[in-house]
């Protein structure tokens, strides 16, 4: 049993649905929205966070608030297309299938006539949403093999079903393992200062019926000291080409404590998070948000609240993404994939050498 | 500028007065507290914490108890002091200082008559609570070599003036580097889940008009790779006889992150923390605390909630003690200070080795 979908069409597909995670756990919200300034905010505002659900918001959303203010007419919506890319694009700067996913929708327009570009946008986001959800289901597979029966996993954040609009990525091997009744156990970091570990990550797999404990993000280390963990899984938000990640601040400390434990540490991602044109993390724009995310704060602190840190590529045990686990690295497969899908990566799987295979 | 004492005895001296560090920072609310029960119950809560000012705490709030049960009668307090004594003791597990403050109360009580038990308990929690302040005041002098002019320090929940009856224990270099004009910024993390980080350093700071900046806990990592930190200095619950600190949850993530980015960790706190009796950090028994401290959550999700954890000397650069800078194994020198002080430790400073001064 997962949770409801987190993005997609509306029913009649005239708006952008999606769960607004602001609002999770305590109340299941649906949001229909249809003005380029409503998804912008519902980015900005994490009412849709995660990424692969970014993108795909961000993909559906630009083509409905095109129908939506060009009232259909192609020609009023291709001038309406380069600021309104932009303002999507624009919205979070670190994940990078938002820039990739909006990249995609503009590259799909400049192919086709004035009078086939809504449709052909429609095409090219259903086809992106409907490649996320198979792209959740091949890291699930690929991720099998690191849980043994009764596996105990540590994640941090929320890389599962509501970051995408499929099972997740670092969560899609513990539903899969689970769906074939396997047991497994999930701990995962509160995630301060907005808590998506405790409030997203907990709900969802609470509600999937499956074995899920929460803690303080600062007990992390000392989870894995006492042995309590087999396998961190984690998501990432950008892949630089030379394996460094940047993910939800706290990640960082959960690598470093792994590694001094002796705990694998895998990051869980689409191919389209791995970004060849960064060269390594010290590239990667950190988005720096607002003090109130930490209040209340006494009269005259100041705050630092940085939203994404960087892993060092060497913490990182492997890297499982939808064309199974790999290393850095990544641009001869990145290449590959890009031949013929529009920059959207292939599903086949590719040769692992033994050493990295878990 | 000092925040007002955190823990003394009443102006009439016939309660234990105390600042309610649950109300912080919104409101400065003093309780007096008579009854034993009320004393157990404000140390179990954390209306007083901090390892120091619980032993202080202890001892002034044991003899007011049996003052207050006895009514003035020294061989019905000696009747009730077993009990009381251990009370307290038990109140919270980990603060080895509490069980410190309560042996020194009952060593002093047995070497008194019944007539004279009750001037004398008064006087040793006299003698223990100016004997803090004193403490305080040396780790000061002491840690002061570690900040150049300009220091950024990174600590971690509250071991300052709060913690203590004096100046604190970490903050104590930075109250006395302060005074003498140097400029010092501290960034203390939030403290999951209690905040004290957020709430009672960055009140005390900010308040004293010393530059405080609070981060996510999980954002320390963070903070020392992008070389924003001179300096780490945090507190103690307990240090076993071989150098591993029990200290409040996340003070392990931040040593693991401060050593990978090479920056010195100290640990700053009187020698009453040292436990020689215990060997090493897996013979600390850990305080769990409850589910609701991490609410709201789903239904469903449980939670770990550890209130310390346990940095391995290995990651700690040095000792900062009221007795100077110091390394396991420190046997000999408590030894030494026990003889004629009846536990207290004495003030006079060490020989530092050359190569572990700072």
């Amino acid at each position: 049993m997962l949770p409801p979908s987190s993005v997609d069409w509306s029913a009649d597909r005239r708006a952008l649905r999606i769960l607004d995670q602001r609002a999770l756990p305590e109340r299941e919200l649906f949001l229909e929205l249809q003005a380029l300034g409503d998804m912008v905010a519902a980015i900005t505002s994490l009412a849709i966070r995660g990424a692969p659900a970014i993108g795909v918001g961000a993909a559906i959303g630009l083509v409905v608030a095109l129908q939506h203010a060009s009232e259909g007419d192609g020609t009023r919506a291709r001038a309406l297309l380069p600021p309104y890319a932009r303002a999507l694009a624009e919205a979070r700067p670190t994940a990078v299938n938002l820039a990739w996913a909006v990249g995609r929708m503009t590259a799909r327009a400049a192919t086709v006539s004035d009078g086939e570009l809504l449709a052909a946008l429609t095409d090219e986001a259903t086809a992106i949403a409907s490649e996320d959800r198979a792209m959740c289901e091949s890291i699930g597979v690929h991720g099998l093999p690191l849980l043994a029966d009764g596996a105990r996993v540590l994640t941090h954040c929320n890389a599962g079903a509501l970051a995408t609009s499929g099972i997740g990525t670092a969560l899609a091997p513990v539903y899969m393992a689970s769906a074939r009744g396997q047991r497994v156990a999930v701990y995962v970091g509160e995630t301060r200062p907005l808590r998506q570990g405790a409030r997203l990550t907990a709900w969802e797999l609470s509600r999937a019926g499956i074995d899920v404990t929460v803690l303080p993000d600062g007990a992390g280390a000392s989870l894995l000291a006492a042995g309590n963990v087999d396998v961190v899984i984690v998501g990432a938000d950008r892949i630089a080409a030379n394996g460094d990640v940047a993910n939800k601040i706290g990640t960082y400390a959960v690598a470093l404590a792994a590694r001094a434990n002796g705990v694998p540490f895998y990051v869980a991602a689409p191919w389209s998070t791995i970004d060849t044109s960064t060269e390594s993390g010290a590239a990667i724009e950190i988005e720096y948000r607002s003090a109130s995310e930490l209040s209340p704060l006494p009269e005259g602190a100041k705050s630092w609240n940085p939203a994404f840190d960087v892993t060092p590529h060497a913490l990182i045990t492997g890297y499982l993404t939808d064309r199974g686990l790999v290393q850095p690295p990544f641009s001869a497969s990145i290449a590959a994939s890009r031949v013929g899908h529009g920059g959207n990566p292939a599903m086949a799987p590719i040769d692992i050498p033994p050493d990295r295979a878990p």
